[in-house]
């Protein structure tokens, strides 16, 4: 196994399979099987065996996947089991919304910091997050070595901040604004869009 | 062609190809071949052929894809060559967010109305969306056929709210709580769930 060679759609869908099999384990389920586990996430049984097989035999013929046991596995893949800190940039709606979201809570990650640019909103608090002044941005995330972002400022000034967050160690962004953005080839960017989600769904309707 | 089996796996790529086939067409690039696509999605260039195939010859072996066409035809497929109007349900950061979110234009969406069930919400206003009361959401969804709705509010009321929405008529829910929903069989729901980005990415970190 050479971990880096395993291609991106694969990584792409273990968090799908880690989140499916979290709720199997929060009721209570001990054992799985592919189908039904595929039945859940709406991929193919023979798809998820070999996407699972990437990374060593984690199943057994018959009687399938220990639920507890995979989750761990997955969760050292994906290099979650440990809890990274996260910045949110842009005080916004948005970033009140990412600010205070409760999921992830045991998945990994922390919010750690909050900035925004707006004078009237820097030394305000969203929960116990207070918001700070972008202009010391790249120095407070250099400092504490945060390397995941979430960027929800206007679409106008994110490839800006996107630059400067690269400076400071950035290396993975959600990016919220409907832009794409350019990024060095070591840098990853996923974007959250609403409207990528909904046409999706509009073909069955 | 039968539109009903096309696996849904394939569906959900379709609108990652349209985006990335808007952009180049705003940059204003004419053709485009799928290991060009590939390289922007992520996906190889044998997928994206084999995807698009399913649904007509839209590309020639050496010229590729005219970019124009192929867009007109993945929004014809995925009925976005239209503007389905979505009820927002929950007026807190996010609900707010998602009202005034910029990347719905001309993608085939329309924010419509927006339900909350706080008394000092209900009556405001969010640009130009008045905020109305969730009791008559039902109503008011079912009156006006919105078949599309986007749920932001709190995981421990998401589920009776949902109930109400498919009994309303509701067909496609964007799921922004962090808590699996149950629909009957002819409803989809997609889930928006940051930390599952976010897991995609710390694998190379």
């Amino acid at each position: 196994m050479n971990a880096n060679r395993i291609p991106d759609i694969i990584i792409g869908r273990l968090p799908i399979y880690l989140r499916a099999l979290q709720r199997m384990a929060d009721k209570g389920v001990q054992t799985t099987s592919s189908q039904e586990l595929g039945d859940r996430v709406g991929i193919s049984a023979a798809q998820i065996r070999k996407d699972i097989s990437q990374f060593g035999e984690f199943g057994k013929q018959g009687t399938g996947y220990h639920i507890t046991f995979l989750l761990d596995k997955l969760r050292e893949i994906l290099k979650i089991d440990r809890i990274w800190d996260v910045a949110v940039i842009g005080a916004g709606d948005m970033g009140h919304a990412l600010a205070r979201y409760q999921g992830f809570t045991n998945r990994g990650f922390r919010i750690a910091m909050v900035f925004d640019i707006a004078p009237e909103k820097i030394g305000q608090k969203i929960d116990e997050f207070v918001i700070q002044d972008m202009a010391n941005m790249a120095e407070e995330i250099q400092k504490a070595g945060i390397q995941i972002a979430m960027l929800t400022v206007p679409a106008p000034v994110a490839q800006d901040v996107t630059d400067m967050l690269v400076k400071a160690g950035v290396k993975a962004l959600l990016n919220y604004a409907p832009i794409s953005l350019t990024v060095p080839e070591d840098v990853r960017v996923q974007h959250i869009d609403p409207a990528t989600h909904l046409q999706r769904m509009t073909y069955y309707l």
